[in-house]
C-alpha cells in the first residue's frame, strides 16, 4: 500500500526540503545526520501528498493516478482505501515522533503538519462544494473563489510546507516568517494557474497527460477569466458547453478561449506575477531566504510542463 | 456537519474524562478552569469517535447511525463525507492547540491522540481485511484474531484514552501507567464481548437496536466460540448459514449457539473476566487509580444494554 501510493511521483515537494535546507545553511553538502533529518521531513511531505491523493481520488471518482489505477480501484481494496489514507497520515506522526521527539522544534513540526493538513482539507472542501455540489452552476465561479480554493488546496502544502520544514530544521521560529509564507502561497497560486493553462494549451505529449478540466467542469483559471471577459452571447456558449464530455462541446469552449485571447491574458498574468514575486522576495531582509524563494520561483517560471 | 455527527451519542467516553479526573484529584467539584479543560478533552474524544464513525459507515456501507441516516447517505453529502471526517479529525488538533498549548503536557496529549488514532485505524484495517476481504471465510476467525481486532479497534480509544486524558490533566507521566493501560484494554475487550453477546441474546426493545452480526458475517465472540466448540457436522451448519440474511439461516445459527450452550459459556467468561480484572486492579499501588478503574468496571459488569 505504501509503495503503491507514496512512490511514483516526481518528489518535488520532498526534495525541496533538502535543497532549501542547504541554501539556508549556506552549504553544498549536509552532514549525514542533517541529510537524514531533511530527507525524513521530505518523505513526510510525500506521505502527506499520498494521503491526500488516495482520498481525493475516491471523492473525485478518478480512474488513474501516476499512470496506474487509483488505489481504491485496485481489486480487493475498494473503500478500504479510506482507512489506508488514514494510516498513511498516522505514519507521519509516527515518523516525526521517532526521529524528532526531543528536538526543540518537535512541537512546532507537529503543529505545522496539523495546520497545513487542515488548510488542505479546507481547500478540498471548498473545491468539492463549489465544483461538485448540486447542479453544475458556472455562475458560482469567479477569481476570488478560484484563488481561495487554490491557496488552501494546493499552495500551503506544496510550497509553504517544504520551506517551513527547512526553516524549522535550521532552528528558526516560523512566527518570524509570515511574509515568507505569503510569498510562497502566492507562488503556489501562480503555479496552479500555470497548471490550469497547460491543461488546455499545453502539449499533451510533453506534459504526459491529456487535460480534462473542461469536461470535468473544473473551476479553472481559464473558465473564470472567460466568464470575466465574455459578453452575453459568449457567456451562453460557455454555460451550454462547459462541463460536457463530447468533443464538440469541448472544442466550442476552446474556440471561445482563443477568441477571448486567454493565451495573451495568461502571459500577461505570468509576467505580472513574476515581477510582483521578485519584488516581494527582494524586500526580504534575509539573503539566504531570498535565495530559497528565488530558486523556487525559477523552477516554475515559464514552465511548459 | 459537526452537529449531525458529533452529537446524538451517549457521550460515555467524553464524560469518563471528567469522572476520572474528579476521582484522581479526590474532589467532588472541580474548579471552573479544571471543568473546562476536562470537558474540552472529553469533547475531543467525542470528535474522534465522530470521525471514526463517519468513515467506518462509508467503508461498511451502513444505513443508519444513532437513529438517523449515516452522514454519507445524506443527499448532497455523499463521498464529501470522507473529507468531512478528516476535518473532524483536524479540529481535535486545533482544539488541543487552542486550549493546551503551553501546558507542560501539551506534547503528551498530541502524542496520545496520535497513538490512539493509529491503533484504532490499525484495528479497523484488521477488521476490514478479516471480515470483508475476498470471499466469506469463517476459517479465518478465531479467538486471537477476535481479541486483536477488538483491542485495537475499540478498547484503546473507548477505555484507555479517557483515563489517559485524566491522568495527563492530573500531571501524571503516562510512562508510569503501563499496567493501567493493559487493564483498560482488557476491560474494553470484555465490553466488546458483552456487545457481541447482546447483539444475539439481548432484548432488542431494551438495547434499542436489532442485532445483525450473524447476517453481516461479523467476527463476533459468539461465532468464534461456536467454531471452537463445534463438531464437524455443527461446523458445516455454521459455514452454510453464517453471513446470510434470510431468517431461516439466522435461526439455524442461533439454534446452534443455544445447542453449544454459548449463553452459559458467556456467563462463565463474564465472571472470570471480572475476577481477573478486580485482581489486577487491586494490585495497583495507587488507590485513586484503583477507584477510577473499579468505577469503569462497575459501569459495565453484567450490563444488559
Amino acid at each position: 500500500m505504501v509503495d503503491y501510493n507514496v512512490l511514483g511521483g516526481k518528489c518535488n515537494r520532498g526534495l525541496s526540503v533538502i535543497d532549501s535546507y542547504k541554501i539556508l545553511k549556506g552549504v553544498d553538502v549536509l552532514s549525514k545526520e542533517e541529510t537524514f533529518l531533511a530527507c525524513t521531513l521530505g518523505w513526510c511531505i510525500e506521505w502527506l501528498q499520498a494521503y491526500f491523493l488516495v482520498l481525493d481520488d475516491i471523492m473525485d471518482n478518478s480512474q488513474t493516478r501516476r499512470g496506474q489505477p487509483c488505489w481504491f480501484r485496485v481489486p480487493q481494496v475498494g473503500l478500504i482505501a479510506v482507512n489506508d489514507g488514514i494510516i498513511l497520515r498516522n505514519h507521519i506522526s509516527r515518523i516525526l515522533q521517532r526521529h524528532f521527539k526531543g528536538k526543540p522544534y518537535y512541537v512546532d513540526l507537529i503543529d505545522l503538519f496539523n495546520e497545513v493538513e487542515f488548510k488542505t482539507a479546507s481547500g478540498q472542501l471548498l473545491d468539492l462544494i463549489t465544483t461538485h455540489e448540486g447542479e453544475k452552476d458556472l455562475s458560482k465561479y469567479n477569481l476570488t473563489v478560484h484563488r481561495r480554493i487554490v491557496q488552501y488546496k494546493t499552495a500551503y502544502y506544496s510550497f509553504y510546507l517544504p520551506v517551513a520544514c527547512a526553516l524549522l530544521l535550521s532552528g528558526e521560529n516560523l512566527d518570524n516568517f509570515g511574509d515568507v509564507k505569503n510569498i510562497l502561497v502566492d507562488m503556489g497560486t501562480y503555479f496552479q494557474v500555470q497548471d490550469d493553462y497547460l491543461d488546455c494549451f499545453g502539449d499533451p505529449e510533453f506534459i504526459g497527460k491529456i487535460g480534462t478540466d473542461i469536461e470535468d467542469n473544473k473551476c479553472s483559471w481559464l473558465v473564470v477569466q472567460a466568464l470575466e471577459h465574455a459578453d452575453e452571447s459568449q457567456k451562453s456558449i460557455l454555460f451550454e458547453n462547459y462541463g460536457k464530455s463530447d468533443p464538440e462541446s469541448v472544442a466550442k469552449v476552446k474556440d471561445l478561449y482563443r477568441e477571448l485571447n486567454l493565451e495573451v491574458l495568461f502571459h500577461e498574468y505570468e509576467r505580472e506575477s513574476y515581477n510582483k514575486l521578485i519584488a516581494d522576495i527582494e524586500a526580504q531582509p534575509n539573503k539566504a531566504v531570498q535565495t530559497v524563494l528565488k530558486s523556487f520561483l525559477h523552477k516554475i517560471y515559464k514552465r511548459d510542463k
